[in-house]
């Protein structure tokens, strides 16, 4: 079969290889019809991933048919069209048990990672029966393949830690993919005010379009002194930092209000400074959160309810065969005006 | 009347001084009968808190009877008991209305800061009726003044934010007052496990007639190794920071399991390094907290109630002539063995 190949920092291929094999009697072999690709997989491109080695498939959103099912497998059977969480879970371990599926003993984001992954015609999701959700009736296979992770991400690291609720003013730092999954799913607890950070105005202009109150291009305006503008001096009460290096994680402290919660959602290859001189008394939260995907079932209902539009964030469509254009792509985004991009395995 | 005046960094002397007057309606004047010293009143001598102005009574803990109650004060009269709150609150701002006492508009903590304070025989209390809380009968005078400050700060914002719960696993960083009231009040919640962390000691054997669960002396021992042995190698679900400097955010930082909370209670006069690069994905929780002491009236029932006894704290005694002997003491903690000095003023 054809899959993309990882093969060491900057080097990547469209490769033949074999076709996977169920490895346990609660795996599963899905055929996937539908991928992408994720800021993730530009970070292990990066060589920023250390757990993922060469020779790695990459890719761990998808969605797909079933083409064998283990002994063990009882939720779904062969030719069943299913829905591949990014986060694969056992639902036995302590972490499981209490809904943390992203720290899985077994499990978490192993897809590829750790094993091999979804731009490929197949592979091999293990706990089959908690990794793998049934599709809905009557909703687009394409939107579906965003709610592998980047809605559930959006959702539960930036939305729900960030405790956005309704009358809240909430930043979102960041407006790729991920922080407009946020601006759209923030907009279920009907904040008073969502304003969205970026330095893209291309991408500012599409958030404007998903519903965000107010645009700050930071390559034009001052962010604090607009967010303090915007909130009466107070600051926000959620900022949710979808972007991932230090700078942005200060700007969440700079314009978080007293008793407001910072969440974090970026994936971060060095550390930061915390303002605690500044901070200490301020009654604030931070958090950080690997999506754990239990909101899945709740934002599948929303997607086949019409009250999420999910497809709005695919821009562009490519067939696997030509994977290393659609890569190119997303790597480009600032010119070609890429968000997500959809891989047609079959 | 004699009082404890803040002349600037490094300066305090024993002063003679009018005596405070109404300054609105919701005022009352307090006879103090008992105060202490907390580790916020060394930090403006430090000079580490600007906006306590020299010429300034520092002290924001005691207890005392009514002297004088302005003409709005409803819910006390003259001769009543009071224990004074570090925090004022008007009780009706925005902040006052969501409990966060703490960022009060005209309130906060004012007391022995923006206002004169407690180290003194009398003080002016501004928003009495909110800001004063009566003494319940058959309880020790001084064990109360433990609850203007150090017992509502410790539980709040150590063991509240830091979501101890039946069966956790609790570090607490910094054996002083604070990191004792933690300990203390952490014991309502019947935890797995409480670890007590310093480099003191004597106060680590204090904390272990406290109900400490095991001790880590950071002078003998490396404090991450011995967490990880306590708690199979997954870290800690609660650590409590203090102690207020970098290196002891940093442990917290190396100890927490994946999923748990690090709640800061100390005041930090620099930034620290916050380590995204390793916690992006660990599904932690940081928050800070100035105390709002919404849980005073639940603390003092529990005092009541013999659950909590909080003059175990108490370990010297001074009359308000001999203050400067009191703080000789309280600073030079690691000799004396000072935990909280209490102030006899009448």
């Amino acid at each position: 079969m054809k899959a993309l190949v990882y093969h060491g920092p900057g080097r990547k291929s469209l490769d033949e290889r074999p076709m996977p094999q169920l490895a346990a009697p609660t795996d599963a072999i899905v055929k996937i019809t539908r991928t992408t690709i994720c800021g993730t997989d530009l970070h292990i491109l990066k060589g920023d991933v250390p757990s993922c080695e060469p020779g790695r498939i990459l890719a761990h959103e998808g969605v797909g048919v079933i083409e064998q099912a283990g002994s063990a497998v009882a939720a779904f059977k062969a030719g069943d069209q299913v829905l591949i969480s990014c986060i694969s879970s056992c639902g036995k371990c302590d972490f499981c048990r209490r809904g943390m599926y992203s720290h899985c003993a077994t499990g978490g984001w192993i897809l590829g990672n750790r094993i091999d992954g979804t731009q490929a015609e197949y592979v091999r999701i293990p706990h089959a029966d908690t990794s793998l959700y049934p599709v809905p009736p009557g909703v687009e296979e394409e939107a579906l393949v965003m709610l592998s992770d980047i809605l559930p991400t959006g959702f539960e690291c930036g939305v729900l830690n960030g405790k956005v609720q309704p009358g809240s003013t909430v930043a979102i730092v960041g407006a790729g993919p991920i922080g407009l999954a946020a601006l759209l799913t923030a907009q279920f607890y009907a904040p008073a005010l969502i304003v969205m950070i970026d330095r893209d105005a291309n991408r500012l202009e599409v958030a404007h379009t998903f519903g965000a109150d107010a645009c700050i291009d930071i390559a034009r305006t001052d962010p604090v002194a607009e967010i303090m503008k915007l909130t009466d001096g107070a600051g926000v009460d959620c900022a949710i930092e979808a972007v991932g290096v230090p700078a942005t994680f200060e700007l969440c402290q700079a314009i978080i209000a007293a008793g407001g919660t910072i969440a974090n959602v970026g994936v971060h290859g060095t550390k930061a400074d915390l303002h605690l001189d500044t901070l200490w008394d301020r009654n604030i939260t931070i958090t950080t959160r690997l999506v754990d995907t239990v909101s899945t079932p709740m934002l599948l209902k929303t997607v086949r309810a019409g009250r999420l539009a999910p497809n709005k964030l695919i821009t562009h469509r490519f067939p696997l065969e030509d994977i290393l254009n659609a890569y190119d792509t997303f790597q480009r985004a600032a010119e070609t005006g890429a968000l997500k991009v959809i891989i047609e395995a079959a």
